[in-house]
């Protein structure tokens, strides 16, 4: 039998989950709370399933639903959207990727994508028979070099992929960025853009998320992909959504009907009642993580690692080239198995990695938790 | 923009249940249940959400429920398989075709499905690069021709989709079926086979479903294909899996990861429970699925449509050339705005449909549904 993607594994977030409880790790690798869902929200659902809402929901979502994130993106990026006509709901951001990139992508086509870059990219951009064109942002800024970006433009470049506030780096698009995107697809009318905006609510420092909802030369060109496991403490719900303008909603609504058809009902209807009478939860998580961020960064303090920015996200990165010599994949497997802090290599994330001895943390831990692993790497 | 599937519109399940909200039409065309799903099976999932794992499940899906998917798979076929290697959970028999046949599909392969075809196959061949090979069944037998797609094969089919108990005929394979399949498969060793087996425990009349896990020389090369929504009367769940054998699995499961990651994890750990402690509910489904069509058919005795045999599925096929000259897409129209009850054309299962004038309606609804669609039926 012959792979469709041969150099693929298992993914890392797998494999460092499996390693972490294998040697009973504090697991800060794989991003995902540690704390759970509102109970609102889980009396919600709960509700749901025992009056039997439990069959198929509408394909694109929930009317409710559609109606609560155009309320939600109304409200936080002053854009009015046709709920039935720009949001569909997807079993989770990773399949609003993948629906979106075979909305675009056709074999031949390329996808220009930043490293570090989401793993699921790159897989997805090659199964639609796309090519992928990676650009490596470097540390400690991880800029975006749009000049550079430019030059590698050319007709054949189907769609560029952004990610803001970016995993696993924790960066957050600029205005000058947004202008920079703007300038650049204003002359390339064939390139698309997917926005992968999952960690959209958790920016810190006074650093806003600059939606490209809130753009509207860019929006009439883009996926905006969202997610409500990282909002709402709930990755294991599964339930993401992507907007975009009526046309390719309607393309996207055509490939997604055939890949899962629908999302798991009873929590459409436990979100839509949560996004509807607890608004500020979404206001409160910048602070929430702000503060998760802060707890994990002063317990490092007194550490050998030297903690690089996260302006957004859950992640932190650390470097530890004044620790160890080994590379990062070594290092996350020792880091693991000896200090017992399960940690996600940087290099993963690359196609070509610089030798940068770099990991990543997910700070969405309890605090005792974030504490406790702090002081495991401050023996180091 | 072009479109990628330019040809497709919104499916025929969505069309016709929005028809049929908008008549106030009683709904025997999308197919799901009226009913709710167990109490059990609530508590179970209800308590999953109040302990709080609500985080990611494996992507493979939680051991407990591939184990119980295992005994399920021993008990009724006789089939003993290793759960982590061979079962992987999907969000829904819909992810699970579409992962299938990207993992085996690539442009230019062709892949042999039997029309009347479920509306899933042929986009996501598509999709794959792939060319779909409709080979038509004919009424009132829609029986398959072996030696006609013996005739059709060729070193490029790299898959055929069998689906039995198949949607929508209610037809249901036999041994001299599978034992041409086996001849057939033996001679193209290239050749993979996807068995959509999504009704496999509503069978009637004494017939039995013959799974394809319970023939060794086939299962060496399918994808076998279950879900728990038709099993547990939970369609908006999603959850369904994919049995293959371990090199086949280790494919699909690569890209699997890309498209939805993992499912719903509390529906996960209730279905687990479930199927340890009832046992029994997946052995009644039959006998109760067999009433519910019996009393339906029955109660359509003095119309004059004509009832076509089902075997299994919760669908049966109706003749009503006695009544109009509609064809099948106008006569649904027509039967949900002016007589109050939805129905699915057959037309729209084929590529090039007959002229039969056929209808399919679903009979998983409570009896006085049934009994009330019936008498409405029968004034025509
Ligand atoms: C779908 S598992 C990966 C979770 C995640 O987004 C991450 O750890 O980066
Ligand atoms: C996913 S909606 C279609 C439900 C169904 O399987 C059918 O009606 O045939």
């Amino acid at each position: 039998f012959q792979s469709k993607l041969p150099s693929l594994g298992t993914s890392i977030f797998t494999q460092m989950s499996m390693l972490a409880n294998q040697y009973q790790a504090i697991n800060l690798s794989q991003g995902f709370p540690e704390f759970d869902t509102p109970d609102f929200l889980k009396q919600q659902i709960t509700h749901a399933i025992s009056v039997g809402l439990n069959q198929y929901s509408p394909s694109n979502g929930i009317a409710p639903l559609q109606q609560q994130i155009a309320g939600l993106i109304a409200r936080r990026y002053g854009h009015a959207l046709e709920p039935s006509a720009a949001i569909t709901v997807t079993s989770g951001a990773t399949e609003a990727l993948f629906v979106a990139i075979h909305t675009l992508v056709r074999p031949g086509d390329e996808v220009i994508i930043f490293d570090p870059a989401y793993d699921s990219y790159q897989p997805a951009i090659e199964l639609a028979g796309g090519l992928c064109q990676r650009i490596a942002l470097t540390a400690p800024n991880y800029a975006i070099d749009w000049q550079y970006v430019t030059s590698k433009m050319h007709s054949n470049v189907r769609a560029i992929i952004i990610n803001s506030p970016h995993n696993p780096t924790g960066k957050v698009l600029k205005e000058h960025d947004l202008q920079a995107l703007k300038a650049l697809l204003a002359q390339y009318p064939n390139c698309y853009l997917i926005s992968d905006e999952v960690y959209e609510h958790m920016t810190f420092d006074g650093h806003q998320h600059l939606s490209i909802l809130s753009v509207p030369e860019l929006f009439k060109r883009a996926f905006v992909i969202s997610s409500f496991g990282k909002t709402f403490h709930c990755t294991g719900w599964k339930i993401g959504y992507c907007v975009a303008p009526e046309q390719l909603t309607a393309e996207f609504r055509k490939i997604h009907q055939y890949v899962t058809f629908s999302s798991f009902t009873p929590a459409q209807h436990g979100l839509a009642a949560m996004l509807q009478h607890y608004p500020e939860h979404v206001d409160q998580l910048a602070d929430f993580y702000q503060q998760k961020r802060d707890l994990l960064v002063s317990h490092l303090a007194s550490s050998r690692f030297k903690v690089l920015p996260s302006e957004g996200t859950y992640f932190v990165l650390l470097d530890y080239s004044a620790i160890s010599d080994l590379n990062d994949v070594d290092f996350c497997h020792w880091l693991t198995a000896e200090v017992g802090v399960a940690a996600i290599p940087l290099s993963v994330f690359y196609q070509d990695a610089p030798a940068d001895k770099v990991v990543r943390l997910c700070f969405a831990k309890n605090d005792a938790t974030l504490i406790a692993a702090a002081e495991k790497l401050c023996r180091l």
